[in-house]
């Protein structure tokens, strides 16, 4: 019976997630929607890439998040249009929540649309929101087992961001084996190791985000 | 009406985890249920916790995890009973789940059963599985802005270990700032700082759990 619930609430978020994806094609704005467990450093990320991209083009941040403004605080402190969705006892976002937060953005005038989503690293990766791609981070301090245990994000992302290299000297997690435990599950995945703290890393990160811009 | 169905799976839950709870009384089993983000360090908190008390208790565990048995093959290799429930797409475990895996075990024969739910800071805080406390762990590299952004799991627990201590110096973690944050939240919590890999602060967390379990 819970399958089953869970099932028509999938589908009908499918439908509603085509919509907005429809909608965002239209007005020539392209999506992704971060993902990742709390605290792998979602927030962080988009505060260094809106630092080194926001004078190029026009980006608009949805924050998802259960509780508090904090992280939509953060973003427009760099003078971003942001809106931030509390999800209460939900542990993602879905189509529906974007779509009501949709008319709050002129999308003629963006270029780039980021959705940073619940942290969690099971359920947002079942509940399309009408992204072009699904982004996830894994932070190097939990652990190189990860790929295996929460396989479905994995699938599901175009990017793995390996965030937190700095840590890599005082923690036991093994690069290779994360790297290729990934692409075991899904070979498509473009993955860049980062340190959100140093710098280290994000050019290339930025790389794939202008490439996709450009072809839009 | 998702909030409406919600609300009847907590309710059938609830009913299921009061009969949990009501046949580890009856064999004088004390529960707990470990809950945090992927890669806080549940099952490193396990082996140690083994380690320490297995000679002294009848202990058993239950592991939860979306996909693998990785967790439950190290548990085994301490020689401590262990069932490894796979929950697929769901994101925590409940009181059915639990209920079915205990004629697994010989309940007479147990002091301590241990719940490791599946890593999600989120909904197993929703979900009762008949425990008599609710431990969660928090690691130093998730950050200090996690006890205000995910306030449930912090209002329903007993115990809050902060796991990761020996990386205080390599992040900007703010000890001071997460204990208020967590008692702001719930002034009740019993707090640990502790190292699962240096082993710094478990004592105190070992006092916690024989004091329960003599006063059961």
């Amino acid at each position: 019976m819970k399958v089953k619930v869970l099932a028509n609430i999938l589908g009908a978020n499918d439908r509603v997630a085509e919509e907005n994806s429809r909608m965002f094609k239209e007005n020539g704005v392209f999506v992704i929607n971060i993902m990742s467990s709390p605290g792998a450093g979602k927030t962080t990320l988009l505060e260094k890439t809106l630092a080194a991209l926001k004078d190029k083009y026009r980006i608009g941040v949805i924050e998802g998040d259960v509780a508090t403004a904090a992280d939509a605080e953060r973003i427009e402190a760099l003078g971003v249009p942001v809106v931030q969705i509390n999800t209460g006892e939900m542990c993602h976002l879905d189509g529906s929540m974007i779509r009501e937060a949709l008319p709050e953005f002129d999308l003629k005038a963006l270029d780039l649309l980021i959705v940073e989503n619940v942290g969690n690293l099971v359920c947002p990766a079942e509940f399309k929101v009408g992204e072009d791609h699904k982004v996830m981070l894994l932070s190097v301090a939990e652990g190189d087992d990860k790929p295996k245990k929460y396989p479905l994000m994995f699938h599901e992302s175009s990017v793995l961001i390996i965030n937190k290299t700095d840590l890599l000297p005082y923690t036991n997690f093994d690069m290779a084996k994360a790297t290729s435990d990934s692409l075991g599950i899904n070979p498509r995945l473009s993955i860049y190791p980062v340190s959100c703290r140093t710098g280290e890393g994000l050019d290339a990160w930025y790389g794939w985000l202008e490439a996709n811009l450009g072809a839009r």
